[in-house]
């Protein structure tokens, strides 16, 4: 893997006025860098074992079970968990050892989306270009799906996942306390609470919580089901985290410049909910630089982490270059 | 212990005219039947134990803990936590050591049923006597105090409860099962869609799932965290079983008969969303010779399961006539 020199999708072009908050409605420049290419095979691995998924163990929970793979199976580019075995390629064991924690990590995800997009919360109607949860099995069975992804990721890890027992003790501790209130739950509230003059360090934590945690999980979590922690895995971690802070910015800039068919969801959803982004807080030209730098630390600390990192190369290049 | 051979609070004389679904409106008999008494002073144990617990890290989330601790610290008579308590009794085990297992079980069921009033499902208003967590918080962050609960019950477990890894895995493992698909969510999934013509099997299996599988757990839990499976604990896996459904008919036959006030949250709940219940099902007569028969079953499996088996079987006295 080579890092292209690649530039984000809208920062190609120095934006001019750009004053932070002020230009949300800047016209984004045209893309001129190409995306870089996706671990497009295991993202097909990944689709396969979660489409071999299975919950329910009687016919009357069935159409729970509908509503959760409707949600799970709805495609998407399976980041967490393609991150989760190019992490584990990076340790040097064979990654299929690692699709339960990897799956789980996705039905977790994917939870989170299906809450997100409740009446209540985002009120979005489509994701991944498909009617949300709720608009196609009602609100009372989306919530209840959200709930089931939760205990069901939980299940396959502890039930499914080899490992040492206190190697998946200290993986799955890591898990829930990534989507808990000190992790992506917690960065949901701040999402719901938050006012629109939020300053930059609030956004920063917001977005930690909200998605960063759970990124930095898909990779950490991989370190602690392995009986790796410490030294052995503190680039990865810091590869984890920058690559988090990356994927927000970058997905803060499409939700203002991307177009809605490639995304498969709402634009500018953010905007209607006169919520905080980095796009809001700093503007597009200094979140194309945000995303660049942070982009530079990513890589920077995967040159530490070994000699297998190729495929966590391709990731955070594509997380840079990508487009929806 | 003794069994005060009381008698279930509704069916203390015969009703006449009780033809299954059509005497949902038979005026309930007037219990004659005395409340027995409440292990008050392990339910003592864990309000302090969950008085005492703190879930945000800092302070910008620190609104979400307040709406996750104003639920769970309404009330109630915390059943659940307390089996477990009386559990680890049974097994010879100092209480105070299960106290995080103990709680985590109640966050699991605070979180049921924080999720169960929403709107989308059963809209209630009131809980414990208070407001419930949406009408005092608003939707959006209830349907997030209920998500952390979840989460923040397994952090708890997981970081505090002591146990050898293999054991811990196994009672967390158990717990999840509980909650999810094949358990309580599935449960309150067939709540959510069940018709009111749903037959007498239909009724008990959404009941096991719904609330059976959590109040098993409770039991099974504290066997399995203390390395103990298979024939130790099958008596009392058997009592928790019969405890479970004698729970549910008993809250279905106060739904009808009970008072708002002494239960804290409105009635006739299932009535008013057309829901089969124990009641609806097999009438008020015959819904307590029930109850009486699953308290008996009930107390037959603690016979055989040891010595230390009273508070347990004051559980299951108190089931069998609370009022409240």
């Amino acid at each position: 893997m080579t890092d292209r020199g690649t530039r984000p999708p809208v920062a190609a072009e120095p934006l001019t006025g750009s004053t932070g908050a002020g230009d949300r409605s800047a016209p984004a420049a045209a893309p001129t860098s190409t995306e870089a290419t996706y671990p497009t095979e295991i993202q097909a691995e990944v689709d396969l074992f979660l489409a071999g998924l299975a919950f329910a163990s009687e016919g009357t929970t069935r159409g729970l079970e509908e509503a959760m793979r409707y949600s799970l199976l709805a495609g998407g580019k399976r980041i967490r968990p393609v991150l989760s075995l190019a992490t584990a390629e990076a340790l040097g064991r064979d990654p299929q050892e690692l699709l339960p924690l990897a799956g789980a990590i996705e039905l977790v995800h994917t939870y989170s989306l299906i809450h997100d997009d409740l009446p209540a919360m985002d009120d979005d109607d489509l994701r991944r270009g498909r009617p949300t949860c709720h608009v196609a099995y009602g609100e009372d069975v989306a919530i209840l799906a959200g709930d089931g992804l939760f205990a069901e990721a939980l299940r396959l890890v502890l039930e499914r996942q080899d490992g040492r027992p206190e190697h998946l003790l200290a993986c799955v501790r890591e898990l829930v306390a990534a989507a808990g209130v000190n992790g992506m739950v917690g960065g949901q509230y701040l999402d719901v609470t938050a006012s629109a003059d939020l300053d930059a360090a609030g956004v920063r934590r917001l977005q930690e919580l909200k998605t960063g945690r759970l990124i930095c999980a898909s990779v950490d979590c991989v370190g602690l089901v392995s009986g790796l922690s410490g030294p052995d895995t503190m680039a990865l971690s810091r590869f984890a985290t920058e690559l988090g802070t990356l994927f927000q910015i970058v997905d803060d800039i499409l939700d203002v410049t991307g177009d809605e068919v490639s995304l498969g969801k709402r634009l500018r959803s953010d905007e209607r909910h006169g919520k905080p982004t980095y796009v809001t807080t700093f503007g597009l030209e200094r979140s194309g630089d945000l995303a660049e730098k942070h982009h530079r630390r990513a890589r920077a600390a995967l040159a530490e982490a070994g000699e297998r990192t190729g495929t966590l190369e391709q990731i955070a290049d594509y997380i840079l270059t990508r487009r929806r």
